[in-house]
């Protein structure tokens, strides 16, 4: 085939956040209200609160683009035809379209701001009017869209695999869990064995998702790029937890991915967990400690069971692939977020990709994700041929 | 000069737990043996739970040292006889000699384990003990010797800054803050000023030590593994804090070195900050924050405000000094540590500075440090004479 098929491992959907309303069940419509009123509140005081230059970029952003994505970030019709345009086949769906304070996430916080900190029945609440909302999107369009349900899996282990199947038996093929624990067990414990077990039976890819901070940088000096600063780290921990914790060796068909949390940093964290798995004077005081964690080298379990949504890579990130290994890699465009790609994905990835072998090329773009997200490349074929960016496009 | 100056810039001291009863404020003697019984109870149960393989390393360990450094981790003497052998004239002292648990860490935890999660009236009463053992222990050789003050920071303020007065009164140089603020105030924070303008005043280099780990992980699978994954993270997480705090734009005369904490991770981290500084797609809905928050790019307070005290670098680790500056990098033996080089810091010398430039050997292996740290050259030129490693040793 002359045209890449094009996955997006990250993009993000959500209804204007008061149509949340009808999907919320309806004994906490109430607090629902209350919660759209404080989330209003801090909108308008985000949004008083913008620089000149932060309007000005704000205005520029909606004049190139429309509406700033607004109504492609829930309106089915208006999505396709922006995804077209981007060359984009299918997509991998999180929470929180809300596009520069414009009002599009999950009730409750349960979308990427999820914590161990919220009140639990209240993020499972708002997971769930979002889950439900989500699998009415993706229904519109199953073959393009695998959306990924939001999961707080840290209050409820129970409460959190009942809504694994329901979201499971509702079409979604995914599921997103908090990065920040707070003051709940890290993923280590086995009290999410539970969990794990079930994402492996349903299928379901563990996702984690850039966007949380720790609270301890209280307001003061610094405090905004000190957030952007470690984000990356926060949403890259549950990684070596959950591997040390051997994870993945009792749940060996379990997929997990982190998303949009850049790949630079990728590489020096898992050879600096093989040396100590490999074992040398460094860690000779802790004897075999490591490699009784695990049964395989940790960079082992990279492209097998852990993946990385690597959302509008650099060139710098594309050529980890030679330390992490090429199946390790999904492309994303993080559309319709302003830090993405959108409008200009066609442009960036031949930027990105333009030397890059062609089957390398095929296995970021879309083959990987394709493979393990379970999109049906046949259901995608025609989508491929019409708008699928050509090899002498990328690579010219 | 044919011989090279070593100064080692980092290494540990103290003397067996117990001696430093006498160099505690008499009202908390009592305090303190209550403390000493539970941190006894800590070690027995440290080495009788030690595998096989465990007490193996140890038994080569002390066969190979003599004692496993336990005399030269406060004898004055024993300790220049071995520094002497590694061909180190100078040196930087932190606490904690504590070797495979037997011994030698500094009352209440105010050593490398201080937090903010500590009593703040016993830990600065530990820190004094230690810091007037300390002194005394520099005094016996002032000219090869900088002690570094344990100063807990995040209790009282004006507390520390006294104790800083105190101890540069008394000799030391350098200064080690804790790397976990807990509960506490991030570094960030203004409450801190009054420490970094008294430490640039005496001429205090602040430090930070690896060590801490945060109290999120509980135990559990894998436990070890995962701190020792991301002990470097907590030590380091001062550094991108104080830098977007602007606190070294209020205090360019201030001092602060990373130690012990590995040198990988510090050109990425570097040039992901400078990529927001300068600006681009990725950070414009951010408008000018990063650019406002510090008047230099940060990397560029690399080598003139902070330093990295690599201890026991890998080749891989010098060669980062062509993307953060020769002058970043300071080389220490992590004396005497069993994950150090001790005693076999000649060879590993020669091993990992082969083939690096003279010049640029001279630097990370001592002339930096000297400056820093602000040892006499002059002095310590007999001692250079007497035990440096030749250039002829090093790169043949």
């Amino acid at each position: 085939m002359d045209r890449y098929l094009v996955i997006s491992a990250d993009t993000h959907a959500g209804p204007p956040s008061e149509a949340y309303r009808d999907y919320v069940d309806p004994q906490y419509r109430e607090a629902f209200d209350k919660d759209q009123e404080s989330a209003l509140a801090l909108r308008s005081l985000i949004l008083e609160s913008a620089t000149e230059e932060q309007t000005k970029f704000r205005e520029e952003w909606e004049a190139e683009t429309g509406d700033g994505g607004q109504l492609a970030s829930h309106d089915s019709t208006a999505r396709l035809a922006e995804l077209d345009k981007e060359g984009v086949a299918g997509e991998v769906i999180f929470p929180d379209a809300d596009v520069l304070g414009g009002g599009a996430s999950a009730p409750f916080s349960a979308g990427l701001q999820s914590s161990g900190e919220l009140d639990g029945e209240l993020v499972m609440t708002g997971a769930r009017a979002h889950n439900r909302w989500l699998a009415e999107l993706c229904s519109h369009s199953p073959e393009r869209r695998c959306g990924v349900a939001t999961i707080p899996i840290l209050h409820d282990v129970p409460g959190a695999v009942a809504e694994m199947e329901r979201v499971a038996a509702s079409g979604l093929r995914a599921m997103m869990i908090p990065t920040l624990w707070g003051d709940k067990p890290a993923y280590h414990d086995p009290v999410y064995e539970p969990v794990w077990s079930a994402a492996e039976d349903l299928e379901l890819v563990v996702n984690v998702h850039s966007g949380g901070a720790s609270k301890d940088i209280l307001p003061g000096p610094g405090m905004v790029p000190i957030y952007a600063t470690e984000a990356w780290w926060w949403a890259a921990r549950p990684l070596w937890v959950m591997v040390w914790a051997g994870v993945f060796d009792r749940h060996p068909k379990l997929r997990f991915a982190l998303t949009e949390d850049g790949a630079w940093w990728l590489p020096d964290i898992l050879e600096r967990m093989d040396e100590k798995w490999v074992g040398g004077h460094n860690t000779r005081k802790f004897g075999s400690l490591f490699r009784q964690a695990t049964e395989r080298k940790p960079s082992e379990y990279l492209g097998t069971n852990v993946f990385l949504g690597a959302s509008t890579p650099t060139r710098h990130e594309i050529a980890t692939r030679q330390r992490v290994g090429v199946d390790t890699l999904l492309w994303g465009n993080d559309f319709p977020h302003p830090e993405g790609t959108w409008p200009h994905t066609r442009d960036s990835i031949r930027q990105v990709f333009h030397d890059v072998e062609p089957d390398e090329t095929a296995r970021m773009l879309g083959a990987t994700a394709a493979e393990v997200y379970r999109f049906d490349k046949d259901k995608l074929a025609d989508t491929v041929e019409r708008i699928g960016p050509t090899r002498q496009e990328v690579h010219s």
